[in-house]
């Protein structure tokens, strides 16, 4: 039994992939959304709601005691509690509060993924964790490198092709396409030096230009956390491993 | 003056980056539109016509001695003179003609490019040739894998890897985007192998699969050909050096 194991590199592919409920999908965009959620669920945050748009303000709004957090076009607007640092994630700030997350690349490609199996979100704070948990399935897996503006992120697709080098090393069930064999090759390259990778790319360059250094830092770590977030009934919490 | 380098992963990310008259942009559709189009000028084709759409059958029957070629969906369409298979484009068939030119993939994405200063298509074939082109210009430069059904083609952005290479050795005024730096790390990966880099590639395999080898073999031959189409009225034609 072959899994198919497809890369896309921007969440315009969504359109002219299969992402049912046949499908593992995860979500990627290293810089800084993905790797913001399972900080803040690390900090006990009790979930995240994704709200992508104008409605963000009003999700909060609606919820006792909710916080509300992310970016628009990388800057913290007007009414929201928390930015899209991961530094601001902290148990004193959100253990046992329910954050309503809004970002402009992430949260809305994440919500088109709603008809898949079951979908993670990954980064390299947490891929070890998430690898682990598509190897335990038998559905075809669906990696989606968030980008930004319309156009695709250096790191989104290197993460892909880490996880990718991850399952095809694992199990040789899964069928890589066009999308995983490019994800790969730029992950070969990369590889051993992530946070040069998050340095060369333009987002990574223009947070270091915005004074966020510290967030490349944090965000080049591989593996700091066990958590794998899920997407269930629209709040992303963390997956329970039986 | 440093010049952008961008290479845009799908045509869908036409509308995120400028295609003005600032910009010499290179169409990559090696399987196999953009192979046939230097195979076709180099038979003494007088020009080819990129027609999108239903206008393709038109466009043939209003120009006297015109012949219609290309692909739908990579099959031969009713009506059609000639497919889009390079060695169909002989100097008997194609000598001293007009072709309209249709395709499902490259054809539409060409034509979106028509703001630019200069529009060139590029394949294995004419690389090098094409490389010179753009080295003696001094707009910024953007090359567009043209993908295949809107996913992302292997062959496509190796080869916007390659000329990302050439261009960034010869000159160090180039400034290369994310795309450009994904795709030097695709084309590092596969330069050694472009055989194998086509029959490892979805589009490939199914040429492959119908008994289209041969193909394969003619858009693996780098620079076979020195001649740069060039996008001129509405006409492709082979570039005049000057």
């Amino acid at each position: 039994m072959t899994r198919r194991l497809s890369v896309l590199l921007l969440p315009a592919e969504i359109d002219a992939v299969t992402t049912d409920d046949r499908v593992l999908a995860v979500l990627v965009d290293v810089l800084r959304s993905t790797s913001v959620i399972p900080a803040a669920l690390a900090a006990g945050a009790a979930a995240l709601i994704p709200a992508a748009g104008v409605e963000a303000w009003a999700r909060r709004d609606a919820i006792p005691g909710a916080l509300l957090g992310g970016e628009r076009d990388g800057r913290l607007p007007e009414g929201f509690d928390l930015g899209n640092s991961p530094s601001e994630y902290t148990p004193d700030r959100v253990g046992g509060r329910v954050v309503v997350f809004s970002s402009s690349n992430g949260v809305p490609a994440l919500l088109r993924l709603r008809g898949a199996h079951r979908v993670l979100t990954a980064a390299f704070v947490n891929e070890g964790a998430v690898g682990e948990a598509l190897l335990g399935g038998s559905e075809d897996v669906v990696l989606v490198a968030a980008g930004k503006d319309r156009r695709p992120a250096l790191e989104d697709v290197a993460l892909c092709g880490s996880l990718t080098a991850r399952l095809l090393a694992a199990a040789s069930t899964f069928v890589p396409d066009d999308g995983a064999e490019m994800a790969l090759a730029i992950w070969n390259r990369w590889m051993h030096d992530v946070r040069g990778l998050l340095a060369t790319s333009a987002h990574g360059a223009w947070l270091v230009a915005q004074g966020w250094s510290a967030d490349l830092e944090f965000c080049a770590q591989r593996d700091l956390f066990g958590i794998v977030p899920v997407l269930e009934s629209n709040r992303i919490v963390p997956l329970r491993t039986t």
